[in-house]
């Protein structure tokens, strides 16, 4: 299995929430979608983010799927700390909640975190360390 | 804010457990590592999957964090159905558990599921009306 992933998908309790924060909040742009059921968004090169109706991923996952808080972040890494708040602001804008304001952390960067009307944090994360290309590809 | 992940980081019990599942099972290759903390692992250009410590995570999320089966699914994708069954296999020998079988799904794909030891879901899938180049990205 070669290491590799060509979708994110997260289960969100409604499509039309979920469209409202990225497409309309963030302005992300539609690959494709199936009205109330999926939105894909292309979010790299090779990977799309999926929305999807929470309902039929714990039916094709046959599970129960937890409620809370996921263990599970995504991250955006930007050029600088005035970008991290930057980026805070727009999303709480749009509608994100529980906002982690910008922290210097620990390992020496700056970071804060929002969520997602499901609950799904996203980092937003300056690590002076590490390179960000023009194209927002990341080398540690 | 651009539509980019330059992170997908899943909240781990045991960094050794994940990195027997990911780096010894299946054997991808290690970017950077922080024993017992994290361990990154470059997925795609611009994408690294970071392992980390759960406790970690909950302490710079500052919140509780779920148990149960995340609602959320890495995808893997792939040329054929038979690459679908060979993919599950491979993970299995590697030490997933709970699969879901290789199932022609109502979409006119074929997909099936794993679990890593965390209980994240990673479905493997071909899905014919899609491409795959030659470095794995896969236009919708």
């Amino acid at each position: 299995m070669q290491p590799r992933a060509d979708f994110v998908t997260l289960g969100v309790r409604d499509t039309a929430v979920a469209r409202a924060f990225y497409v309309d909040g963030l302005g992300w742009p539609v690959q494709q979608e199936v009205l109330g059921e999926v939105i894909f968004i292309q979010i790299n090169h090779g990977l799309i983010l999926s929305l999807w109706n929470r309902a039929a991923m714990a039916h094709e996952l046959g599970a129960e799927l937890s409620n809370g808080i996921p263990p599970f972040t995504l991250s955006h890494n930007v050029g600088s700390s005035a970008e991290v708040d930057d980026v805070l602001a727009t999303a709480a804008t749009a509608g994100a909640s529980s906002i982690v304001p910008g922290t210097t952390q620990t390992w020496g960067g700056y970071a804060g975190y929002f969520a997602d009307p499901d609950g799904f944090r996203w980092e937003i994360c300056h690590n002076p360390t590490w390179t960000v290309d023009d194209g927002g590809g990341v080398t540690v």
